[in-house]
């Protein structure tokens, strides 16, 4: 579930979208940035995933944000007038659940989980057991001398996402299950440092949850979402593509362009999310993505010419 | 502030304390686990405590406990009958001050604190000027759209230690000034990954804290507790002594007997604790301490015959 990155020759401003476009069977894009910036659409975008569907393109969406279901999540492209399906989408939700379902964990054991409705649903939908998420978000810890916190020793995985309820007790519930329960899972949705709550400023992320149970346990996690393998791993082996025939479209390099380095695909970067030019083009950046442009809207344009 | 550890022989027995006793003219004792347990004094420690003070020995008390201050440490040493005072006693929260203290952090700039009253109480005596605290344990954020929280420009420092309170408007603010105020210090009092809050079992420590604001601001604190060797310079420049005239004495490998080693000291492992000689003795333990005997009073009946 993790990769490792060769320094790669500069990035090149994407000119023939063409025969990028032809040169795969997939895109998958992250969402954030991408397709939207918080609730407004990116100029172009149906546009474009209609000119890629028309040409039998497979698109794929994927987010590290594990908040909602994928269910949830597909009424987000509607709301915005996207017609997407839910089989289209790949949250780190469901990811976590995905990953479990591949480990082929067991039905009898019960999953802690620190994060939100999200996981609980995709829990949920792959018949997994599991406790936790926000219902422990008001649940206190009393301190008295000797007290002892009970936990269900049949948790045999804690997830852990973004998760704007957290707290000591579940903190300390996590802790326990994965130091005193034999061969207790420890997966990560995702490790991001900051999310988008709200358009106006970067809010702390998933990784700083897990990073308090790291912190506690000293144990690395397991991650499902960007940038490990996991996903990509996944979508290959359930649609039978082939990692060369993907190209993974994003606005970050640490871990939507290592995310497709890591699984072999071919790489475009979009300037309409959090990643500037500068920031590619500064010699402090060893994330080289396969092309660069402004936004994905550029694919109409850069291959208007030769249609 | 860090150190660096060679493979040592294996740890000796204690068999000569007079010989060790007379080799150093400090004591530094961790208190958990040495001196006492939960709320009960250890077996022979003011017999000890006496003798070694006797000897012209000075007595120092170290404890990566950053939720009281000196003052509150010094009475838990009172309750339990011992007579220790607060200049004897360096708790992490009384080592966050003096590190903002060592590098002359401006009295017009502010110290963010995540972590409890302790803390509070030694910046307060230091004259810093703080803010969060035990006063942010019940705020939540209003996520509608475009809310943006505002956070102080004159955070300085953000100072993390052990908080049963912690919340994500916490995580979030300490992530702000960290992240977007220009030369912003990180401060952890410890990353112990657990503590005992009570004696019935091991309990997620500050390194959760510390770790959930490390997972968002991706950057690694400055630590002012055990194993960094931040306390024992200080100690030696205060009192004017020589490293190699302490003996640091502890129950834990990986702080206290790093700690001791990180510094130049002479290290003595007591077993009254979480260590058991099995743990030392494993073939992946590769802290070696200098000697190691069951519990501190063992240094009465070893020095006996010689006296």
């Amino acid at each position: 579930m993790s990769g490792t990155t060769a320094i790669r020759a500069s990035a090149q401003r994407l000119e023939n979208a063409e025969e990028l476009i032809d040169s795969v069977e997939t895109f998958i894009f992250d969402c954030d940035g991408v397709i939207w910036k918080g609730d407004s659409l990116i100029d172009g975008v149906p546009q474009t995933l209609d000119m890629l569907r028309e040409k039998g393109k497979r698109l794929v969406f994927v987010t590290n944000n594990s908040t909602k279901s994928r269910k949830q999540y597909g009424k987000k492209f509607e709301t915005l007038g996207l017609s997407v399906s839910q089989e289209e989408i790949f949250a780190s939700s469901f990811a976590a659940a995905a990953y479990l379902k591949s480990v082929d964990f067991p039905k009898d054991k019960k999953v802690y989980v620190i994060g939100e409705e999200g996981i609980l649903k995709e829990l949920e939908l792959a018949g997994f057991q599991y406790l936790g998420g926000p219902a422990d978000g008001e649940k206190k810890i009393e301190l008295k001398p000797g007290f002892l916190m009970e936990h269900d020793e049949s948790v045999g995985a804690v997830v852990v996402g973004f998760d704007r309820y957290l707290n000591y007790y579940k903190i300390q519930y996590g802790t326990l299950c994965i130091r005193e329960n034999p061969g207790c899972l420890f997966i990560a949705t995702n490790r991001d440092a900051v999310t988008h709550l709200t358009d106006a400023q970067e809010w702390a992320g998933g990784g700083s949850m897990v990073g308090a149970i790291r912190g506690s346990t000293q144990k690395e996690p397991l991650v499902a979402g960007k940038p490990s393998t996991f996903m990509m791993d996944y979508l290959a082996n359930e649609f039978g593509i082939l990692k060369s025939q993907i190209c993974m479209v994003g606005d970050r390099l640490d871990t939507d362009i290592l995310f497709g380095q890591n699984g072999g695909c071919k790489t475009l970067l979009v300037l309409s999310g959090v990643t500037s030019l500068q920031m590619l083009q500064s010699p402090n950046n060893l994330i080289q993505p396969d092309f660069y442009t402004d936004r994905i809207s550029d694919m109409l344009s850069l291959k208007a010419a030769s249609v």
